[in-house]
């Protein structure tokens, strides 16, 4: 057994720096002077990487991404607005789940597990229902780990008049976007993703023209972000109790997100994380799921050697006992598990997980290479 | 300027121990045993500590207070069902905006700023009112710190054959509560109230029988219980991500809320703290709202001296300068501010921030003592 705490290759809640981690060791009043500095700094920050300064506004909101992305909608969305939910994966399924709880109408694009929704559908869709308001999409549907082309949706909304609202959960921070130029309605993310930050909170980034006219929509008090956001404005404090040492955590994550070079530059290191996990990977014999174009530098989904005989649980197992905690799969069709590479992960890190998937494999006696993917109705999974 | 953080007399964010900050100095996959079972260990203190082990379950969810009180009123209360809103400040004024947004039907017996719902009454809106199938109270109403007296309305709810629902926010860790005795349906409180832990989520102690009914009832996905703890009891995880540092705080809170002699050990010293600050200002001159009977041992609202002309800013910060947080009021017909007594605060903080409110005084050439309350619509504040 290892001493030291493992290293999460997870996409987040991750390996966040010891700074940020002390960031927490203060108590803070949410009521004081001193708090809400830091809350105004974040949101400022995060705006800016956003590129929404001149027609954005960051409302931060209690609770974990799914919040996040429920009080968006929630406060967004008209009541009788049609929205298209672009899907290829658990967190755009969520979406539409979201919106089931909600009674708003939305159609889908479900591409299944890992096919990425194009330009040219969405276009001919929205062509074809010009009753939709607005687009959801998610920006890394880290479910499979697919970089989802998200600029060509966005020129399409743009040419349909379509408003397009992104789930950019396990992306931001880590790939660049803006709400401006793309153009964006409504952006998600939360703190303990691609900023490094620890979990507590998520935030949006959001037309102010449209949030302006959004009173009165939502269908929760706790998740209204027309009144997070007037409330904030009017007092600088959170409506709510904020997790106060969460916050200070991100601002402290935010700074040493800019010391890093901002986006381009944990992009860079994400990228080079990714390239050694998958490289490495594949010359033990492992097969991407995806192919490289469709590849993010956040999480990459591999398939499972030796198909339904493969015990993941003892895998895990395994590599943790060797100070990394790796994620299990979530695709439906075909068994899998996932290597994350965001959070304090570095060439170091990279080249032993590899080492460690290579000891598991040998003490489980798995045979490799894996074949290559066949993925046909014989091999779908029973759940 | 004082070094040291200061130290907040406030109802939460509250100081916690450097110990409960310092469980946060690491980094758990939300998906791992590790973290598993920590929530396990959580859930179960708590469901110890409200006398709900045969009869209920603890769900946690992520989010501030209000997060759970909204997900405990939509998840438990049917559509249709009529429901008792007892009122004497703002966080029972809060639960009636939560059932105005879900569009729940109400009643409400409103007490204005500071005057204890009782028993008799209760009773007899219930037989007035025989379609009331739940009365939702607020323990220790934090807006002016009176201590409800939920025993007595407990007792009319049983008779009347209603379902009690208990915002135990403030008080539940220090006030002693069984709500297999009482009976309670369900009680809400989270963890950075009198268990001393960071704010990052609350929690709910539900009536097994009452939530295994509540399938496909809430309004809300990221807020619904019924959800959640389904999830939980399969998984053993949460179903979104927690808050995992926040989460292993309040662990180790818990632990050390234990080894204060839990709810009785804690009380006693919350007690001793109320009664020497108490004492304390009455003796610089100062009045509390309350009569004795009705002061908790959470938070005191004083009045402010001077009336009108009284600056709550200065005063605040002539106070923090010196090294604490107070709270200012939340009455709508008088001016007042509070200080709290929970939290890592002992005889000595207690006996300092008397002493720093006398040179606050001191400082701004304020008058004391303070007249006695006339609490007349003579004095009615204007907004
Ligand atoms: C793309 C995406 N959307 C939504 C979520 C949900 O976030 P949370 O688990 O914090 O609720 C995640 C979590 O990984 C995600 O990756
Ligand atoms: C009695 C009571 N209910 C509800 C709340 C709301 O909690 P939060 O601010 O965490 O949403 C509070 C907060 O102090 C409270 O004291």
């Amino acid at each position: 057994m290892i001493e030291k705490d493992p290293y999460l290759l997870t996409p987040g809640p991750l390996t966040t720096s010891l700074t940020v981690k002390q960031a927490m060791l203060r108590d803070w009043g949410s009521w004081d002077g001193d708090f809400n500095g830091m809350t105004a700094q974040v949101c400022q920050r995060l705006l800016e990487a956003a590129g929404g300064e001149q027609s954005h506004v960051c409302v931060p909101v209690q609770g974990s991404g799914t919040f996040a992305v429920e009080a968006v909608l929630g406060t967004l969305i008209a009541p009788d607005s049609h929205t298209l939910v672009l899907m290829n994966g658990a967190y755009g399924k969520r979406i539409g789940q979201i919106l089931d709880y909600l009674d708003r109408p939305y159609l889908s694009i479900d591409k299944g597990d890992y096919e990425p929704p194009r330009g040219d559908e969405v276009a001919a869709f929205l062509s074809a229902h010009p009753e939709v308001a607005q687009v959801v999409v998610v920006h890394c549907e880290t479910s499979s780990g697919i970089l989802n082309p998200i600029e060509e949706i966005a020129e399409v909304c743009e040419q349909a008049g379509t408003r397009l609202i992104i789930d950019s959960m396990s992306a931001f921070g880590a790939l660049p976007v803006s709400v401006a130029a793309l153009p964006c309605a409504a952006l998600v993310s939360s703190a303990n993703k691609c900023f490094e930050g620890v979990p507590g909170f998520g935030f949006a980034i959001i037309e102010r023209s449209l949030l302006e006219g959004a009173q009165g929509r939502c269908h929760s008090l706790s998740l209204d972000l027309y009144e997070q956001w007037r409330y904030m404005e009017k007092n600088g404090q959170w409506r709510y109790t904020p997790p106060t040492h969460v916050v200070a955590a991100f601002l402290q994550a935010l700074k040493e997100h800019e010391a890093e070079g901002g986006v381009a530059g944990r992009l860079t290191r994400y990228t080079r994380n990714r390239n050694r996990l998958v490289a490495g990977m594949r010359e033990l014999g492992f097969q991407t799921l995806l192919a490289d174009e469709w590849l993010s530098p956040i999480i990459t989904t591999f398939l499972s050697p030796g198909a339904s005989t493969f015990d993941f649980r003892q895998f895990y197992d395994e590599i943790k006992h060797q100070g990394f905690v790796i994620y299990p799969g979530k695709l439906t069709v075909t068994d899998s598990f996932r290597i994350g590479c965001i959070g304090q992960l570095f060439d170091e890190q990279m080249d032993d997980v590899i080492s460690a998937v290579a000891n598991a494999c040998k003490n489980m006696g798995l045979t490799l290479p894996v074949p290559p993917p066949v993925l046909t109705p014989d091999n779908l999974k029973s759940d």
